[in-house]
């Protein structure tokens, strides 16, 4: 009962609504609290309602004044756990943009000016947001002046995701309900071709993988830590927040079922009230269901990097699996599963909803 | 009647709902037609039905299978026509790509590699999309390593916008419903201090402005030409829509009251199928409510470019106005509308809703 993520799961002839994860069971919260704003098939009422009903609702699960049967996830559909109004996506960690600056631009210094001072970000495609589970088809695309086809370097992007409960502009407390693992699938080819000037475009734009599971901010208390030391110290609008808002959750990055990679997130160098404040720093408002996510989590040390062209150095080293298998990028079938744990409020760990995904043949364009 | 431009609109005291321009008048189409369709306080209803519902409502009108009486336009208040869902701003004036290349990278080739390749764009802020008449406060924001403040180099960019009504992916005339004016606001000293390398972002977000109206493809049958040579020659994929989708419309910008450029539409280099056809490829589907804009439209001829930017040369040439003002970048109280009109069906030209904006000072930061 220390974690007590929210997600929206249907039951057999049963219509999508809001349910919240008990162990292995989904308690189903219209039935068991009473309260209509459950019955939507999205958490976007809930969490636009704020802070002061995330924590009655919390404290209410907690103190067990409801009264019904959980019901075991065996015997649900689990959903896209909100609707995705604006999506936007960091790239917050110093050793991942230095990484690919390196790969995407080896002549040049790997981190441009703005890196240090702002959170570099942009805005990615709220409409192709697809659930844990959902398969993934390999995108087709310009590789280069007059290479048309599938991807060959079809990659991972492991990531933290903040979704937005209430609009406005204003405080990360007052505005962020929670977590989700997002895995931002990209193809290497295909973004490093389109790039140039105006940023990743179809390259991202296929699929983004989601959690069907949001832990909200609540539970990751005991999971808040300072930030990363910034040099140059950052501009005042973005030191506000009444952090610390650095979280220590240890990824890991499963590829056909053998963990490839543990991303720290605790390294990122910018942290996510930082983003937020960055993002509307401009007068740009919020709406229910923004998502915003951290960009690749990647540590400084080998093996802790959130994608495969890390991972294999831009294909150069190949990732060695158990079975004797190698990979560089992502062939069809491939299954990567994203997962999290962090302290809990209790002394335990919890373990944060996994997001899932298959990688099937790209479709043939007729 | 060749025109009949959809939009969204109230009366005092009534809820808003769809209705269609005919002159100085506003049709109420749910009392007109006796379709709950329009009873919506966007079209997103009605354009999600599909090309058969939209040519018979456009015969319906055109046949003056109607009862009502027309609102003057005086009388009512016009809002955002559709719920945007995804916005994907395009670059596809080549005019306009080599100049804002020479002013933002003078020590290189104007345009990239890619851009005679393919329709390069990019995803913006849906949420911060607002109709014509809506104030635009000047965003702050990073100029620079340590400099903030309000944007001192605020534009405007004049496009054309294509609106989806049929989800999925597929022909431009099965998908796209109607076109509507865009002005891309930007923030050229934080976009020109961000954009590298994942695109702009703070530099464009903070507003995008769009007409009330939107024209439905159908009145714009007699603007229809073939659009501009390419070479090389594009990828099949980009070959296949059906066209001729040039459209010989003529933009006008004011300022102030006086026009300041006339950007001809039809000498865009890719065409609107060509976009919907490249944002699609890579498996990415649709949402009725995408809009996805042209970029800045940008004659060859100086004095019909679509941003300030390169109507006074990165400021180095200021606009002269007729009252002596002269003008390189936007002041506060400064009012942009971006009108064009286009040859109609009956051989009159018709002319599409205008959409203004008036600058506001920067909020400042607490």
């Amino acid at each position: 009962m220390n974690h007590l993520p929210y997600g929206v799961f249907s039951t057999t002839g049963q219509a999508p609504r809001v349910g919240v994860r008990i162990g292995n069971h989904v308690l189903d919260l219209a039935a068991a609290l009473g309260d209509e704003v459950f019955a939507a098939p999205s958490l976007n009422p809930f969490m636009a309602l704020g802070p002061v009903a995330w924590r009655e609702t919390r404290r209410r699960l907690q103190d067990h004044e409801w009264d019904a049967d959980p019901i075991p996830l065996g015997q649900v559909t689990l959903h896209l756990p909100f609707e995705v109004a604006d999506y936007v996506d960091f790239y917050c960690s110093l050793e991942h943009a230095t990484n690919l600056g390196r790969m995407f631009r080896p002549d040049e210094e790997p981190l441009k000016p703005n890196w240090r001072h702002l959170p570099v970000g942009y805005h990615g495609r709220s409409g192709t947001i697809v659930v844990s589970g959902t398969p993934i088809s390999r995108p087709n695309g310009q590789r280069g002046a007059g290479v048309f086809g599938p991807s060959v370097r079809l990659d991972i992007e492991a990531e933290l995701g903040f979704v937005v409960g209430v609009p406005g502009s204003g405080a990360f407390e007052d505005h962020v309900f929670g977590v989700t693992l997002v895995n931002d699938w990209s193809a290497r080819d295909i973004q490093a071709w389109e790039y140039v000037p105006l940023g990743p475009f179809l390259g991202k734009s296929f699929a983004t993988s989601i959690s069907p599971w949001v832990t909200p901010l609540a539970a990751l208390s005991a999971a808040r830590v300072d930030g990363r030391a910034q040099d140059p110290r950052p501009l005042d609008y973005l030191r506000r927040s009444g952090g610390p808002w650095g979280l220590d959750l240890e990824l890991a990055v499963e590829l056909n079922g053998e963990i490839v990679s543990r991303p720290p997130y605790r390294e990122m160098y910018w942290t996510p009230d930082q983003m937020l404040a960055h993002l509307t720093v401009n007068g740009a408002s919020l709406r229910t269901g923004d998502l915003f996510a951290s960009g690749t989590v990647s540590g400084a040390e080998n093996g802790r990097q959130g994608s495969l062209i890390e991972l294999s150095w831009n294909g150069a080293e190949p990732v060695k699996l158990a079975n004797g298998d190698t990979r560089t990028f992502l062939e069809d079938g491939d299954t990567v599963t994203i997962s999290a744990s962090a302290p809990g409020t209790d002394g335990n760990r919890i373990s944060l909803g996994e997001v899932t995904g298959t990688i099937l043949p790209a479709r043939s364009i007729t």
